[in-house]
């Protein structure tokens, strides 16, 4: 397998964040150097850096440095400071929960009067820890999900749950791929275009091929015919959120994948760090599927807009799959069963 | 219900041929008038005419156009121009069973020998007889399916088998949803975008709001979603050709939106001419799924291609659903049930 790629790396030195510019995936690799909170929140902002855990670590580290510079400065409290920062690199997503958790974490390891370089010390202490946590996610869902994969075998995915959704260099839906890998054991990997936003074309086929992983890549609507003509042997997903039934939420296209997995014997995991699990929701009864514009379905097409007018349009970014459609939920303790209690993970 | 498009309309006494150019199509409503055999040729080669009944009828009355052309020129034996016309008109899609079989009945109608004008009013004839068998077709399915829908159904259907795709008002899959509107009864229709060409997004929205049929488009992928969350009636689909035992080809993705259909409990019915049957297949295996070209999955893009490079792209046209998810098959002869025999239709 193929040297892997670090979608985010902070050089303490020289105090700065290289990225990789994922907008401009999968035609050009490009490395982009964040060096102020402006710059931070704008990656953030337009998805230059995108999926929940990398989002974290880049407001993580972004924080840590932003903090060192304004302390460099002197001037104002640098708690102060450090609590305006935060403020605002957490508006470049205000919906994305891990970027809070994440900034509610650094935040919450320093204490004001603390001395500014303490401040400083302590942040990144913290952003590193928070990036090694990320790392042990990634390595432990790779080694829980990787002894399902024989050589040779064939599995499906959806959207993007891979290294470039992380910090570490497996991913979560793809890590057991990437462990196989290592351990010499050749996977080939069917991803789905996944419409409207193209994340399996733009990022998964990307991320897969950089590792040198045998892809090949279909339209959403192959997934039936590619399971009835080809032997597949397990279908691997992300979720961006669990009940404790097992229920979960992911990508747009998920639920009907895993219907037809359902129908043709093939096994189905949800790969997912237990922190996705939502300890307050019994069921999915109470999970929201966002809508999203329009526009996102009908104009991204290389002519003009591709629908006509006076057409709705329905664009749900999510849907939601029961339980009983999934074999296992592979996470870094280890492939584990329904019902979730918290006590399972302390 | 709006006023009805023609997809094609000749005219006897200026002897020309207006179609709709459905290139242009969602955008564009542009009429084309056709005067020469090249014209023909081009308007069925660059799919400004597509959808295998219209397909026939345009080379109809295109070799009786161009035969009265060639007629009032003299010059060479008109039969024989005949054949030289017909043989070029069929060099535009060479792999369109139906545009071979239309030009074997338009030949078939003619004798060596006959007086020019003769054979130019025959082939007049031959065309318009072909044409009203068409729209006798669309009719008859659209007779047959219709009773299924109530005021306030909702359908799902997927690419175009409107009629955009014939040389009548109904077509075969949305016939049954235009003669409920006709009746008075309002009708919702679903259509997936059928990626990789889109023939939702560009022409089954397009002839729905041209008729003023309350009319929403998802993503293919948001089809088991849209089965679980809303109540839907039914799927229509057409189809391309049908074994014996009722097994059927259709545009990629109708496999696995059967499989949803038949989960959901949804009924599911395959609307055709009863001409789609072939009478020497006894099951689907003997039937070929052709391949495209890998490009029209990953170049239809605003900005570039999307899809890494060393990705194999896998592009199946069609896929085969077995007979067992098919709730029944509406045809011009009513709604029937396999196994089918050359004798129930004669």
């Amino acid at each position: 397998m193929r040297e892997a790629l670090e979608t985010i790396f902070y050089h303490q030195q020289l105090n700065h964040i290289v990225i990789i510019d994922q907008t401009q995936l999968p035609n050009r690799l490009e490395y982009k150097t964040l060096t102020t909170a402006e710059e931070v929140w704008t990656a953030i902002n337009r998805l230059e850096v995108r999926g929940a855990p990398l989002i974290g670590i880049t407001a993580a580290y972004g924080l840590a440095m932003c903090a060192r510079r304004v302390s460099e400065q002197g001037g104002e409290d640098i708690f102060l400071q450090v609590a305006r920062l935060r403020k605002y690199l957490e508006s470049a997503r205000p919906t994305a929960v891990n970027l809070k958790n994440a900034l509610d974490e650094m935040e919450g390891s320093i204490r004001t009067g603390t001395a500014p370089e303490e401040v400083c010390r302590r942040l990144e202490k913290k952003a590193a820890e928070l990036h090694r946590r990320d790392c042990a996610i990634g390595e432990g869902i790779a080694y829980s999900g990787a002894p399902l994969l024989k050589d040779g075998s064939s599995v499906m995915t959806i959207c993007n749950a891979g290294f470039l959704a992380t910090a570490n260099l497996y991913g979560t839906a793809l890590a057991p791929v990437y462990k196989a890998e290592e351990e010499g054991r050749h996977i080939h990997v069917y991803a789905l275009e996944t419409r409207p936003v193209l994340q399996g074309a733009r990022l998964t086929t990307f991320e897969l091929t950089s590792r040198g992983v045998n892809t090949s890549m279909i339209t959403d609507g192959m997934a039936g015919w590619l399971m009835a003509t080809h032997h597949i042997d397990a279908v691997l997903t992300g979720c961006d959120r669990v009940a404790k039934n097992g229920d979960f939420v992911n990508k747009i296209g998920t639920y009907g994948l895993a219907v037809l997995a359902k129908v043709h014997h093939i096994p189905f995991y949800v790969c997912l760090p237990s922190t996705t699990i939502d300890f307050e929701a019994e069921n999915s009864d109470s999970f929201v599927i966002e809508f999203r514009e329009d526009s996102e379905v009908y104009s991204m097409w290389y002519k003009e807009p591709m629908v006509a007018k006076g057409t709705k349009i329905l664009n749900p970014s999510f849907d939601c799959s029961p339980a009983r459609l999934v074999t296992g939920y592979i996470t870094e303790r280890g492939i584990i069963q329904p019902p979730f209690y918290k006590e399972m993970f302390e």
